[in-house]
Order: structure tokens, then C-alpha cells, then sequence
């Protein structure tokens, strides 16, 4: 008896709110709660959005979406893999969702992934409910470990090719800055990288208005450091941001053209990439004129006293 | 290594919004979702909330309230089986959620209750879910049908001493707007009820500013098809309004004293009520001027030609 | 040459958002920015609403909105001022608005309104953009006074038939937590009252689900010092909530009965009243058994030791 | 008397919301409304945001802000003059806010800026409120035209050096949807553009998920008309997303090195750019391999039976 075609529309009614600052908002419709689980360090939930499909979310930020994952995680892997010339260990800091390793494991030169999560819970949550990288976890060329990235590289002996710090922001409480630190970067992380072996961090918010917040700092810190020093950037739609990477060694990261870009993506990895190629990967590189003067005039270096914290609260962490 | 003491308290990321008005919007923070389903006519969904705890939500509009539920359905289904002699079948359209069964089963004096909804997945979910309602559900005094209410009652030859209507608020393209009609009153329930039963309906939002939507003209429709008519009212936080109900009846609905109210309860009713006692049946009734005059000077009568809805998509129904 | 049939409606852009609860939002569209002010204590807008007419805004919280002002208006002046044989002088505690002191005006036996508000741009504002108090202001029976309403008792001789508590809610860092304490009624306000003088003041949020936030403390700080005393209350919609007011006095309040009352509305009162009449009043004074349980049942005494607050930022005062 | 060390934070109260999808809303505060107005064809709002500074609103979309509207204008200007061997006449359809005057002014070159904008009370507005662009407007190299910028081409028999479309998005009900058309494109515009002259326009929203909304429809469009297409893009954080332009013309609009774009610049361009400069703009040249190879495939072509809408409502036009 229902008379349906008279019926407005309905309301959209559960949503996802982020705080980016303190007064800005993004926002948007769930359809659906998943899954969710409770870990040590933050709460988990994966839901049904609107606008970017299966969405992660961990202590009430969005990590990770199913929509445009594939920027954030291809730029975060492929470019340092492709500018090393035979890449064959990867040690990831963090990284707990999967994708990365997943990523990474796509390079046929990689003989060892090792994935140092800190919450087993969330390691656990995603290997469970995130099909997508399910393989990922069955790989036997991957070692999935729980530990604090920081001790883990610091009991190992062996080195490794890549680094990846798949890492949270640093924000205020939360463990993770110590992993963006001059002294960790010097003392714990650079003598377990290998001779032409190359650090690739993300880098936390890139844009014109909030490239200053973290990334200058992570970017003059590495340069402090490391003798070669390349930040990237691209904008990841879910993020309602401008993304920020940067590659660091003690050897040249000489640019490749694009055409040989191309070349080593066709030789090297499996399957084809959906954001990166020869072009694109250049255009990463070319940070804007504004942002790119901003970050040669950074002063600032990330010790564990002069910690900067992006706005959002404290215990979430991946590391 | 969480440097716990300085985060922030965590943001919180899930809401429930709903539009009550274009205009206006209620929403509260969701710490969970428990348990989500789909009928045939509406979207189900129990959550926990912040200000309210338990809610249970049908097509986006939230339905009821842990916190308050008691002020709705104790004022549904009291004053009028206090105000009739002695009322042993009552007869419930809608009412899915079973609270409005459960109340009408604490009094000793009702042999049976028959709670008529159309929605299965719903009566089910809150079978399932509301443990507040799970005696009731297993009480041998109720009869529970899955049907439409205006069918059913077309169909049944018994008469009643108290039929209730707990439906969903008559929108546009909903259902239940048939079941507020002078024509469905006049040739589909009054026949059903007994010599001195009551019928009581809810009646929509009751507020100074919202009564004009629909409750004045259920009030003037009830008042064209039966000798006595009582509203009378009450504010539910969780709804952000003040609620409407209506009583009528061909036979007299006198008042009763405070004390007299007062001791009927504690005779008639099993246990503790929280909401209703003398003084307080007495203030429900005492609508207040404004609100009084205009239900006077309500002309408007419900037909399904003449339909008044409130603000709201259209599809749920709790009938 | 614009397709204007095929436009979608326009989208409601700018919104006014309270904070109700950490967790609870009452949002309304906002159509129109009338005025703004800035004073020494907050700021100060004017606005256009959709569901509520013109809204007066004070640090981000809704005061008075065009639409339903008239309930917490006349509940707030009324009832003490009808209770009292012969009403000839009113002091106001804040109410900088002009509202209360334009219903206590409207008794034709008041011969004084002494109007003692803290925020002088406050007064202004309103005096120059609420037009419906206009005549209030320009009355010669108002005097109007710029000072805190503690100070001001404390140094006038002058006794008062009727003192009005037309305070901002306590909240935590605001001056006006001081004037509901036990030692102010005490020693500053009591002595300021006539024999068979009458207190009455605001008394925050009385709802089922929020009357213990202060309104119950408030409630039973005055039981300690008066010997007499009445709580009321009312839904306000705009409020999103029932509120709360209190008499109190040494001499009885005795009830009157709706005829009683309403004759003397109609000899003692000017124009129409739009809420309160008889039946009304009556019903205000009735809060329902859950409430009524919790006044009798509270403790708390508020002192400037143990005050309790509601949920809001802090600096706003209207005295 | 305020205790203000214990206040809580003021909390912002007013809210600008955009829907930039059914599902997807972008919020930020608003401290205050500097100026509204009402035109024939929109409303008009100047508001002090939070995050972005000073916000031009038109119908409720954000059309410009304070933080970042140098990366929309020197994108949808610079590149075409700088490409352009010696750019004299400059014919704007749109750009009534007057910044894309502004830039283009600033090339020494430039001899005429025809700004052709239909809504002279948004034109009023921003000559009045924009000081920013107030030389600009004052220039005695701008002619202001109020008419249809289709009107405006179709009655002109002067040619340009360059056109630019610095329209309003279209969406269902807008006018400016015809100024996408190829039938504009070839017939109307194409004839006021002199040898080796440039048209660019904007063209929406260009990220990851959005560009196929209407961006890959402009620009195949464009295609279909133009011998040379070049699509370029940049992330605009006030839009909360990449944004995408396109340049076209009939002669080659061949790529220039990083250094030859730096010279030109300093050789034609007065003061100091803050967004482009030599590898800024070939970066913004070089679309993701997704948004490329998507751009590549599109088949549809702008017609004004088979436009393509973005979200939003209808009646905005900056045209």
C-alpha cells in the first residue's frame, strides 16, 4: 500500500566526521560499519563511505580508502624501488594495513619484506578484512613482525636495501614522532640501510596551506642527515590533501627519464600501476614553487624536544 | 613509549545526523554501531550513542531511546488503560519494537495483547536485540501478527477494550498515513473497539512550533469521528520536540484525581513507573495555551486526499 | 538564458552549530547575519534562522530566538509577579536583553524595573536591534544600570517586591556561577527582598535527561534559604530542551487555581499572554514523578566551593 | 570577577558547509560575514573563514579564498600569456571577482583586458570588498563588460590574443554550461581568436575521482574543435581537490623549458609569482597516468543536449 513514488529520497544519516584543523571539517556519508576492533592503541573500524568505498579508519582518522588507496601506496613504495638499482630487502616501518607490503612484494627483485607493525590488532583486523591484500599476507617472502619499529632495527643486525617508514603522523602523545627523529634517523635507522640503500618516509600533509605543519620539518631533518635528499608530493583525494614522501641516502638518487621510468616498471613489477609512470613520477618530484622555496628555507630539526605535531589526538599510531 | 599524558582526548568521528526540519538538524556521536539489518520497508539499525545510550534507528529517523524510551511508551499506552474500567485486549498497530506491548502487559488486569506489525525483520531485530523487551516477546498473553494494521483489523471480528496506535508519523509516500484518516476511524477501527474502549494514538510532534505540522490535525480528525477527545503531551529529549498523543472514545474519558490515578497505578500496573504518576497524567493534559488554542481552531481533517506530512523520507513504517 | 526549471534547490550553506553536549549538536541554517557586536564579556550576533526566526547569539550559544522567546519570557516574569498580591518594584539580575524587563513591564501595579546588567554593549545591541523590546527600553518606569547584579544589590538600601534572576547559565570561568550560591541568596539577595517578597530565577536545563546538571543543585541551594520554594518548567524548542525556573520566598507561595489565575492575567496584565494562562501554569509547576524524585532527592549546595557547571565554553554573562 | 583561567575554549558556532557530492560535505568556520549581497543571478557572500582566510561564497559554493586563490588565478592565466609569443588583448568571459584581471594585467605586454561578466552586482561587490584587486579594477587597461560572455563574442568583431573561461562549473539549470559547448567552442569563439592565439578555460574538478564528471568532457570537447589541447591541473586545497584547466588552439602551443618559462616570466610578468615558475608549470602539465589515460578514452563531446553536470545547485554563474 505504499505510496513509494511519491517518497522523497532518503537522508543520508551516519557520518564520518575528521577534524583537519581545529575549524575544518572533513565529512562524509557511511553506509555501512564492516568491521570493527579495539587494539592496545586505538580503535579500528572499517566502513562503507559513500564517495571513497570501503574506508580504513584508526582512532577516528581516515587511513586508508578503498577509492584511491592506490596513490598513497604506490607513491610511497615504486619510486625509491625504481630508483635503487637492484632492490632486493625492504624493511617496513609500520605499514600495518598491508598495503605496502603488498606493493612492495609486486617488485620481482624482492627476496624479503619485513612488515614491523606495533598493534597486532590492527595487523590482524586488516589481514582478515582487507581481501585486497590477502595475498600480501600469504606471501612467503614476507616477515610479519610486532614490535616497535624503532627496537626492532635496533636488536637486528642485518641491513636492508629500502626502508619504508609507513608510519602514523606525529602528533602529540603518540609514539611515532620518535620515528622522525635526527637521533633516530642517525643512530637507529641509517646503519641498518646497505651501501646504495635508500629510506623512503611518508611525510604526513603537502599542501600550499599545511606543507609546513610536518613535512618541512621531516625534510630539513632528513637533510641533516642524509646526503641526498628528494621530497615528492601528490594529492590523495580521501585525504582532502596534498601528500607528502621523501626518498633520503648517503648515495646519489639521480633522476631517470621518463622513458626509463617506463622501462623499469615493465621489467620490474608485476601487474600494471594505476597512478604511477614515467611522467607522473617526474611530476611528483616538481614540488611547487611555493612550497618548494618554503621547504629550502626550513630551519627546523625534529628532535625529541622540538617535536612538531600535526592537530588530531595522540595514541593512534601504526608503527 | 606512548607519551600518553599529553594527547588530546580523541575526537569523535561518528555521527547520526537527523534532518528534522530542512533546516534544523539533531546529531549525536555514535560510539558503535551494534547490530544493523534491512526489511522490506526500511533500514534497521541499533546503535550506541553518546547522550542517549542505546538507539534504535528505522530509515534514518531515530525511533527510540534507551535513555528516554520510558516517557514515550509509558505515555502511549497508561493514562488511557488507567482511564477505562478495566481493560483485558488490547490491540497494538505497529508497535514493532515492543516496548508498547511490554508496558500494556504490566497491567494484571490485560489477558491479551495483539501487536500488529507489517514489518517481520523488524519486530525480529528488536526481538533479538532490545533484551529491555525480551519477556514480553516471550509472554503467552501476546499475540503477534505480521500484517498491515487496517487489513488485519478489517479482517478480525473481536472486539477490543484499547487499541493503540504506535505507528510511524505520517510522511509522504509512507504507508501510515492511511491510519490517521476519519474513514479508517470511523469504518475500520471503531468497530473493533468495545462499548467504552479507547482508542490512543500517537500523534506527532506536539511542540509550540511543530504541532500545526500533523497532531492538530489528528486531533480535529479523531474529534469528527468520536464523542471525546483528549491530547495530551510530553517532552522527549531524545526527539528534540515535545510528543503529541490522543485519546477518544464514544464513552466519557473523565479526569481522575492525582490520588486516584495514583492508586490505580499501584493496583493495576506490575512494578515502577518512571515517568507517569498522578501529577504528572494530570500536566500531559494540561496542553499549554498556545498549543490549546490552536488545536481548537484546527479545521483541517485527515483524509487521504487531504494528507498532511511531516518532514521526513518516506518509506518507514512502524505498521 | 538560464534552464532556471532544471536547478536544483539551492543548498543551505551557512549553519550555527551549539554544542549542547560534548557529543550532542543542535544545528540550525542561518540565512542572514543581521548584526554583530563584540563587548568586553563576548560577542554578540544577530541572525537570521530558518526554523527560528531571529536569534540572538552570545559566545556561541542560542539566547533568545524571535519564534519562542515568549515561553521562557513569560515563565520567567509571570508566575512570581502573579503569585505576589501587589507587585510595585522589580529588579532583574541581567536580562540585558530586555525581554523580561518588557513582560514585567506589562503589569500594570509595577511602578519600578530596575534592569542591572554587566554588559553595556550588550544593552545596546538589543536596545538598538531587538525592535520588539523598543518600547520597553524607552519606558519610564525602567531604570537601567550597568554593574554586576552582586554589586548592585550590595550597595542599594532599596527593597524589592520581585528579584529576577535572568542569568546566564553557570559555567565554568563565568561570573555568573557566583550569583546561584547559597551565601549570595543569603547575604546579598535575601536582604533585598520586601516582606512577601519573591525570588525567581532561571534554573538551566530541567529535563529528564539534564535537570541534575545545576537545576536540581540550584533547586536545593534555595531550599536551604528560603522557606518557600516552587520549581517550574517548560519545553522551550529552540532550547532543544525543557527549562527550568525556581521561586522562592519566606512568605508561602500558595497555588492559585487556573480561574484565579487567569483573572488576574486579565486585571493585572496589558495585552494578551501568548503561553501561560491557568491551565497552564498549573501544568508548568507539575514536573513529572522522574524529575520530581531527583529535586527531592538532591544534596548538592552551591557554594563557590562545590558549583557545579553545565557543558559550555565560559565566558559568557548576561549580568 | 571572571574566573577566566578555568574557561573552556570558545567553540566556533558558525559553520560554512559545502556538499560537494550527495555524500561528501566540506565544512570550515566562519568568524564573520564582512559583506553579503543579492544579484539577479546569485548570492553574494565575503566571510572571514578559519582555514583559508577572507572566502568569496556564490550561492553557497566557495569561489575564491584569501589563502590560496593565487594558485586557481596564476594557473588559469600565466601559462596560456607565457605560451603565447606576444600576448596584447586579453578577452575574460567570466572573472567577474576580478582576479584573473589582476594576473593578467601584470604581463607588461598586455595592451586590453576585456572582463565580459553577466552579474554586475557580483562585479560591484568585488571592486568594492576585494582590496586585493582593486588596481586592477581601476586600471585603465580594463574594459568591463556586463552581458552574456556569448552575447559579448557573438556581437564583437575584434579579435584576441587570448580567451579566457573563467566560468562557473556547469551544472543543471546554470547558464554556463553553453559556454562549454562545441557548437560555442567552433561558431562563437574560435573566429575572436587572432592567429596563434590561445583559448583556456577552466574546467572543473580534475582529481583522481573526480575528473570525469565534467573535466575529460571538456576536454575532449576541446579536442574535437581545437588542433592543439593542453590539459593541466593543480591541487587547490580551499577546494578540496585537484583542480583541472585547458589550453587550445589551432597553432602548436609547444612545451617550453623550465628556464626558457623562468626567463619569460621575469622578462613579461611584473612582480614576483607565488605558485608557477619554470618546473611548477610543466609539472602541472604532466596529469597522472590514471587522469591521462582516462582523458584519453573519453568519448563524450559537450553539446547542449548531452551536458554533463556537476554537482551543486543551479543558478550560480560567474558569466
Amino acid at each position: 500500500t505504499a505510496a513509494a513514488a511519491e517518497a522523497e529520497p532518503k537522508k543520508r544519516c551516519l557520518w564520518f566526521e575528521e577534524e583537519l584543523e581545529e575549524d575544518l571539517r572533513w565529512v562524509f556519508g557511511v553506509s555501512k560499519i564492516l568491521h570493527t576492533g579495539v587494539s592496545e592503541f586505538q580503535d579500528i573500524e572499517l566502513v562503507e563511505s559513500g564517495p571513497f568505498g570501503k574506508v580504513l579508519i584508526l582512532d577516528g582518522k581516515l587511513q586508508s580508502a578503498e577509492a584511491d588507496e592506490f596513490v598513497y601506496h604506490e607513491s610511497i613504495v615504486h619510486p625509491a624501488l625504481l630508483y635503487h638499482s637492484n632492490p632486493k630487502s625492504v624493511f617496513i616501518m609500520g605499514g600495518g594495513e598491508g598495503s605496502t607490503a603488498r606493493e612492495a612484494l609486486r617488485h620481482r627483485s624482492v627476496e624479503e619484506v619485513v612488515m614491523c607493525d606495533i598493534d597486532e590488532e590492527v595487523v590482524n583486523f586488516c589481514r582478515k578484512h582487507l581481501t585486497v591484500n590477502a595475498e600480501a599476507f600469504r606471501s612467503n617472502r614476507l616477515e610479519l613482525v610486532i614490535n616497535c619499529a624503532r627496537a626492532e632495527l635496533e636488536n637486528r643486525t642485518e641491513q636492508f636495501d629500502i626502508i619504508i617508514g609507513d608510519l602514523a603522523d606525529p602528533v602529540a602523545g603518540g609514539p611515532c614522532y620518535q620515528l622522525y627523529t635526527k637521533s633516530f634517523y642517525e643512530h637507529v635507522l641509517k646503519p641498518r640501510l646497505k651501501d646504495g640503500g635508500i629510506l623512503v618516509t611518508q611525510g604526513g600533509p603537502a599542501g600550499i596551506l599545511t606543507h609546513t605543519e610536518v613535512y618541512s620539518s621531516i625534510y630539513n631533518t632528513l637533510r641533516q642527515t642524509f646526503k641526498y635528499v628528494v621530497p615528492y608530493a601528490a594529492h590523495v583525494p580521501s585525504y582532502a590533501d596534498t601528500w607528502g614522501w621523501i626518498m633520503a641516502s648517503d648515495q646519489p638518487i639521480p633522476a631517470i627519464s621518463a622513458e626509463e621510468t617506463n622501462l623499469r616498471i615493465k621489467q620490474r613489477i608485476n601487474g600494471e600501476l594505476k597512478f604511477l609512470d614515467g611522467q607522473t613520477l617526474s611530476a611528483t618530484h616538481a614540488l611547487n614553487k611555493h612550497v618548494r622555496n618554503s621547504l629550502a628555507a626550513e630551519r627546523h630539526v625534529y628532535t625529541e624536544e622540538t617535536a612538531r605535531f600535526i592537530h588530531g589526538h595522540g595514541t593512534a599510531s601504526k608503527n
